[in-house]
């Protein structure tokens, strides 16, 4: 691997050239009149993966279109497909950009830009670690496909569909997505479970219009009221959520688990000060990390009813609506646990009002073993670029097209996150450091081989 | 009494003539461009007091002035204390009058008008009444003292005051306001009772902004969840305020009162038909009247919290407020209420935010004695001029102004609304019927004879 290291180390300007020109092209997802630069941002990244010597497809869909790249093939070397997207986030307030997001620059180590960290300049090592390989060893130790999509951004519609149609096509033994962060400035991280999901909005219809709470007040289901006392239902003292069954296919943090996360670094009077609140509160027995990684939860998203505008108005609202999620972890089935959210909340109603749940949508969470060879390799690859063994992290959120990818395809999925908490990725001033990029492509270049020893 | 009755009879074209007059001018208390027709509409009001051969006077305030009448002093007779408003709302939606709503006309037997019945025409009853007696008999036979201020639809501010500094001034036996109305066509009523009211804002402060729900969920706790506990606790599940001591001062409905409720023509299934509900609610043990009327409640105006566009936004946001009102009755003390409320939000609040109450505020209930010997000389005179004995009601709404006189006067209060339900007060096409006109002004000239017998 001498012959790589020199490699990267000489083509490092190259490399930065390579992804401001990616960098330029303005390919803002939701905006339709980036529709053209869409398609440019497509091709460039398709072009550049047969420059590298891949197989590679621009597929049109019914939104923007997906790059498909596929390595010459090495018989008896496992499958690497690695996940990651083109578009970008829209760049408004365009006044907070200290330069402008689509003319990339390099001030104190950092590229500026949008699209720096999320996801052009993560995706990218993936490609450059390959061409590493095949311009100094002239062939890769793995077989890797690459999936990088244009819609991330948007919802990721037009792949969800692509890869349930093309399981076969997509078959590999790992999946490799770089479209998150370190655990901290210079303490790399492998992500081995995401949370999953589920959204709804419940709507509580009272009377057919705002009524007088003078005049009716004592015989009308205050719809509100209603509402409050469903939401509050929906949570015990203990910070436990209340729906029957709730719990029962939760995967348990293993002793393992909880001694890592206990040895992490988290400061938690810190982290108070930092969101200003006076506490930390949730699910008895566990500590917060646990809590905000591995273990799930409700919100309350959002509440509307009556009157909201400067002083009092006095009156019985004639409707009262909350947006609502639920935080899922492996292994609850979303479809389960809506079934179980209905039947609490119809429970929960007061007579008098009619109530509705709306829009459930969900997905489910992800966790790889982390006894998982894939992992191992990617801590020794992760160690030998950044200097320094990845803390073992889950993540509280949810990215449903990875939990897509990971329960079609069935393979141990790795989040390898180069950037940075402070990367401004959706914000003004986007940006990526320099130096994390390069360790991105040396940590990539070292994966494949690290997992072809597996 | 016959001569008086003549005079009514022969004198209904030229009330009406006069009614219109006091209609024609624009009075919108709300309206800084109406100031004019503000003091043009007070000065009608004390000339007409003074044509009829009060001491009258036009009394400045900060606000608009107050009108204040006294008939010639009978010695030995009781002091009836009138009040009533000459300022009306707004006009908007002026596209949906029929006609002008400052240019009255009769349309099918109903004079329409802003302050038709809300509260000129209803006010002027009392006023031709004692000029029928002054005519006819040269005297009347109680005392009668008007007080009619132009704010009573923006606040009242300057009238609380002006009693408050003139208790003696105006002080009196009985109270008598005309500013509601029947319980039903040709079915008169006496409210004999009024609801308080204390409002008050709940904030809730949690993170310094909204905050991933994914990333923070199950750490922060979630202020709106923590509200929903709040307003959820408040109430019990068999519809009873839990604020302890909540219900001590309560005067509990007399037999009588629960008998006279009962036997109300008040059709529970039409009533939930007409603001399309499926069941009534409230606290156990009583009727839906009896809650609406004689009941303390709590209600919740408005919700506001986090994300209420359309789709789902999963953050945990940063506040979360609801703007709540507590119906009160005699002889419950605001001031006592407030300092419960305070309590119970913060006994009921989750660790990890910050809660507030703010803008709290209150008016107290007011109770006449059923067996007061004004109700029944106000039974008499509104039989004499309906046909038909009045119904006790009591009123779910608060009229606070109307608490503060009854208060600080210490004198029962007789509400005789001469009005209809579907009078459009308040709304375009504002409209009084002028049989309920005469047959006010006949019942109030009546109401003078019997007071005096008492």
């Amino acid at each position: 691997m001498a012959a790589i290291e020199t490699y990267l180390n000489e083509h490092s300007e190259a490399f930065l050239k390579e992804l401001f020109e990616l960098l330029r092209i303005p390919s803002i997802s939701a905006d339709p009149d980036c529709a053209n630069d869409m398609a440019t941002a497509a091709r460039w990244v398709a072009d550049k993966l047969a420059a590298i010597g891949m197989k590679s497809e621009v597929i049109p869909t019914k939104g923007h279109p997906i790059v498909y790249g596929e390595s010459p093939k090495v018989d008896g070397a496992p499958t690497v497909l690695v996940y990651g997207h083109y578009d970008v986030q829209p760049v408004d307030p365009l006044d907070q950009w200290v330069s402008p997001p689509f003319d990339p620059e390099v001030r104190q180590g950092r590229i500026y830009a949008r699209g720096a960290t999320d996801d052009k300049g993560q995706m990218l090592t993936h490609l450059l670690s390959a061409q590493a390989w095949l311009q100094t060893e002239g062939r890769l130790p793995v077989n890797l496909k690459y999936l990088i999509e244009g819609e991330e951004e948007v919802g990721s519609e037009a792949l969800s569909a692509y890869v349930a149609e093309n399981t076969e096509k997509l078959a590999c033994d790992c999946i490799v997505v770089s479209d998150s962060g370190q655990f901290g400035p210079g303490q790399p991280a492998i992500t081995y479970g995401l949370r999953g999901i589920t959204c709804c909005e419940i709507v509580v219809q009272g009377p057919n219009r705002d009524l007088h709470s003078g005049s009716f007040g004592g015989s009308i289901t205050n719809p509100a009221l209603a509402l409050a006392r469903i939401l509050s239902g929906l949570i015990g003292d203990d910070g436990k959520v209340q729906v029957p069954g709730f719990y029962d296919d939760v995967v348990p943090l293993t002793d393992l688990e909880r001694k890592q996360m206990a040895e992490l670094p988290f400061d938690e009077t810190q982290y108070m000060g930092q969101v200003g609140v006076p506490d930390t509160w949730g699910e008895a027995g566990f500590t917060a990390l646990e809590r905000r990684w591995a273990r799930p939860t409700f919100e309350i998203n959002g509440l509307t009813s009556g009157y909201q505008g400067t002083g009092g108005k006095t009156i019985i609202p004639a409707r009262a609506s909350a947006k609502i999620s639920f935080r899922l972890v492996p292994n609850q089935s979303p479809e389960t646990i809506n079934e179980g959210i209905r039947a609490m909340v119809e429970k929960l109603a007061l007579p008098g009002v009619k109530v509705e749940v709306r829009g459930m949508h969900g997905a489910p969470g992800l966790l790889v073993p982390l006894d998982s060879p894939y992992v191992a390799a990617a801590s020794k690859a992760l160690e030998h670029a950044f200097g320094r063994a990845p803390v073992m992290t889950r993540e509280g959120g949810s990215i449903p097209v990875v939990a897509t990818l990971h329960k079609q395809l069935a393979a141990d999925t790795l989040l390898l996150g180069w950037g940075q908490d402070d990367d401004n990725a959706h914000s003004p001033n986007e940006r990526f450091l320099v130096e994390d990029f390069y360790r991105g492509i040396r940590a990539s270049a070292r994966l494949w081989e690290e997992i072809a020893q597996i």
